[in-house]
C-alpha cells in the first residue's frame, strides 16, 4: 500500500515528505495506522548524523498513538480496531530479560530492531523498489506502519492520540524513573537535572507520589514557571549559584537529595546528580544520554558512604503491562500532559518541530496525521 | 590505671609497646579488658601516613573482643563480665541514619571520634601527663580501653576472643556486603575481586546464602586454593587471561554478574567490576577503599543499561543489632573464621604483625593478650 512518510535520507538534511511503499504484516505483525506522533530529542539526535547507531534512509519517529489497521498470522493479542501505542523496548514475556523483575530490557529482537528491520530481517518500506529502513522498531513518522505484536501496548479508547502518543517515550520515560526505577517514597526529597520534557515528567511523577521537596536545576530561567506547574517546589539556577552547586543542593535539602535525576545527558551534571544526594542512602539515577565515548567520573567516597548511581531506559517500564496503567493515570487527571505539549502541526510541517526543539522553544511538538 | 597499649607516636615508625595511663570510663562510657585484636589494612594505612585523616601520638587498632570490666553513670545496656566488640560504627538507634533503614552509618558520635576523643572532646588515654589519640573510636591495640556504650555490640559468652575478634572489622566488612547491602540471593552469579581477607569473607558469605558460580579474581595464584577453601567456584588470574578481563569474565559467567565485589581498592578493579556485570540487573558493589583523590570513571551506558554502582561500608552492619548474629553464625558453623587467622602472637609482637601483612604472608594476625 502506498502511505505517507517523512524519510530521512542523510544525516544533516532536513526530512523529505514521500508518498512510500508499505508491506503488509508478516507472521506475528501488526500493521497500525498512526495517528499522532510526538517529536523527540532522539530523533533529532539521528538524524544530525551524531548517532553512531543512525542508518539511512530511514522513517524515524518512535512516539505514537495510532489504531490497528490489520494482524499478520499468529497474532492473538491484538485486533483491527484496537487502540495502541508502540513500543520501542518491547515486552515479549518470555526472553530471560523479560522474565527477570529487575529488569525491563527485553531482549527479544534487539538484534534486527537495531538494524532498522523486522524480526525476519527484511524492511516492510520501500520507495521506487529499493528498501527503506525501520527506525527503533517504530517509525511513527509514517501514517501507517508495520511493528511486531510484543512491540504494541493496548490502550483504552477514549484516550486522545494527539496526547497520549507521547506516552510512547518523553512521559514514560521521566514517569517510569520515578515510579519503577527509583521507586521514589511519599515524603522524599528529589532533584531534577533538567527541565526540558523529561525532567518535567520526573517532576509530575515526584509530585504524583507524594514527594516533599521537589528541586528543579535549570540554566534557563523561562523554565522556573514551568516546572512549578507540575509540581516542582523549588528551582535552583546554577548560574545564578554564588559557589558550588553541590553544596548548595545539600544545604538546600537538608542533608541531600534521597533521590536525584539526570535528565540533560551532560557528564558533569551526571556528577554533580551524584554528589548532591544523602550520604548513606540517596540514589542517582541517569536518564540522559550522553554523547559517544563521554565518560562518568566521581571519587569512590561518594558510592562507599552509601550514594547509589543508577540508570534507567524507557523509565524501566514493561511497555504492554505499565504504558496502559500510564494512559490511565492521563485520563485520571493524575498526570498532566496537554500543557507539556506546546505544538502540534500536520506532517509535511514536521520539520518545524526540529526547529522548535532546537530553538528550545518547544516542550513538545506533535504531528497529527 | 596504667595498661599495656602499643603507641604510635609517628606516621612510617613501628609501635612502641609502652605503659600508658587509662582514666576511668564517664557518663555513658564503658571500660573493657581487650582479650584479642586483629591488625587490619586500615591500621597500616593511618599508621603509614597516607592516611589523610591520620593522627598521632595515637593508640590504634580497630578489631577487638574483651570483656566490660566497670561502666560509667547512665550505662544500661552493658554490666561488668559481658562479652563485646569494639564498633569502629557504632549504632546509637537515635540518630537521623540509625532510624533510616537503608544506612548504618550513625552519626551519632563521629565528629569526635574522627578527632581521636571521646564524645565529651576529651582523650581517656595519657603517657607522662600528655593525651594519647583514640583511634576509630576503639584502640583495640591497648589491653584495656574506653568506649561509648553505644559503640560495643554484646556477644555471646562462648565465643573465642582470639577468632571472633576479626568480626570487628574484617569478617562483618565481606559478609554484610553479601548479605546486608547487595542481598545476593541464592542462584546468583557472583565475581569477586582480591581474594585477601575481604574478598574471602565475600566468596563463604556468598555461599552461605546460596551463590550458584561465585568467582575469585587476583593475580597471586597462591590465592586459588584459599579461595576455593571458602566456597570459590572459578578463578581467573588476570595475568593469565588473553585479552581483557571484562569480556572474558561476562563469557565465563554467561552474561555477566549478578553482583560483583571490588574488595581491593583499586579504581582500575573497581570499572572492571561494574563493567563484568549483567546488563539489566547487575550490581557492583564497591568494598575497598581507593587512595586519596582517585576517582572512578565509566560510560554512562553502563548505568542507563541497567547495572548499579553502590558501595558499602561496615558491610551494611548495624554493629550492636548485626554482630551477634554473625558470631552466631561462625558458632553454629555457617562462616569460617579460623582458617583465616594465620598469625597469632603477644602484643609486644605486633610489628610483626604489619611485616607479615606487607609481605602478602598472612590473611589475618591477631594480638592475643
Amino acid at each position: 500500500m502506498d502511505v505517507r512518510a517523512a524519510v530521512a535520507f542523510e544525516a544533516g538534511k532536513p526530512l523529505s515528505i514521500e508518498t512510500v511503499q508499505l508491506e503488509g504484516p508478516r507472521e506475528g505483525e501488526v500493521l497500525i495506522e498512526v495517528k499522532a506522533t510526538g517529536i523527540c530529542h532522539t530523533d533529532a539526535f539521528t538524524l544530525s548524523g551524531d548517532d553512531p547507531e543512525g542508518q539511512f534512509p530511514a522513517i524515524l519517529g518512535h512516539e505514537g498513538a495510532g489504531v490497528v489497521a490489520e494482524v499478520g498470522p499468529g497474532v492473538k493479542s491484538l485486533k483491527p480496531g484496537d487502540h495502541v501505542i508502540p513500543l520501542y523496548t518491547p515486552e515479549c514475556r518470555e526472553c530471560e530479560y523479560c522474565l527477570n523483575p529487575k529488569t525491563n530490557l527485553c531482549q527479544a529482537i534487539r538484534t534486527t530492531q537495531g538494524q532498522g528491520v523486522m524480526p525476519d530481517g527484511s524492511s516492510r518500506f520501500s520507495l521506487n523498489g529499493k528498501p527503506i529502513l525501520h527506525y527503533m522498531g517504530c517509525s511513527t513518522f509514517s501514517n501507517y506502519t508495520v511493528l511486531p505484536e510484543i512491540a504494541l501496548a493496548k490502550i483504552r479508547e477514549d484516550a486522545p492520540f494527539d496526547k497520549v502518543c507521547y506516552i510512547g517515550c518523553g512521559v514514560t520515560t521521566g514517569v517510569g524513573a520515578v515510579v519503577n526505577t527509583a521507586k521514589v517514597e511519599p515524603g522524599s526529597n528529589v532533584v531534577v537535572f533538567g527541565l526540558g520534557g523529561i525532567g518535567l515528567n520526573v517532576i509530575q511523577a515526584a509530585r504524583m507520589v507524594g514527594a516533599d521537596m521537589i528541586v528543579g536545576v535549570d540554566i534557563n530561567p523561562a523554565r522556573e514557571a514551568l516546572g512549578r506547574k507540575f509540581g516542582m517546589t523549588h528551582f535552583v539556577n546554577p548560574k545564578e549559584v554564588a559557589g558550588d552547586l553541590v553544596p548548595h543542593l545539600v544545604e538546600l535539602t537538608k542533608g541531600g537529595a534521597d533521590y536525584s535525576f539526570e535528565c540533560i545527558g551532560n557528564t558533569q551534571t551526571m556528577r554533580q546528580a551524584l554528589e548532591c544526594c544523602h550520604k548513606g542512602w540517596g540514589e542517582s539515577i541517569i536518564i540522559g544520554v550522553a554523547g559517544a565515548g563521554q565518560e562518568i567520573s566521581t571519587r569512590p567516597f561518594q558510592l562507599v558512604t552509601g550514594r547509589s548511581w543508577r540508570g534507567t531506559a524507557f523509565g524501566g517500564a514493561r511497555g504492554r503491562t505499565d504504558v496502559p496503567k500510564i494512559v490511565d493515570w492521563y485520563m485520571e487527571g493524575k498526570l498532566n500532559i496537554d500543557d507539556m505539549i506546546t505544538h502540534t502541526m500536520p506532517l509535511d510541517r514536521i520539520n518545524e518541530a526540529f526547529d522548535l526543539m532546537h530553538a528550545g522553544k518547544s516542550i513538545r511538538s506533535v504531528v497529527v496525521y
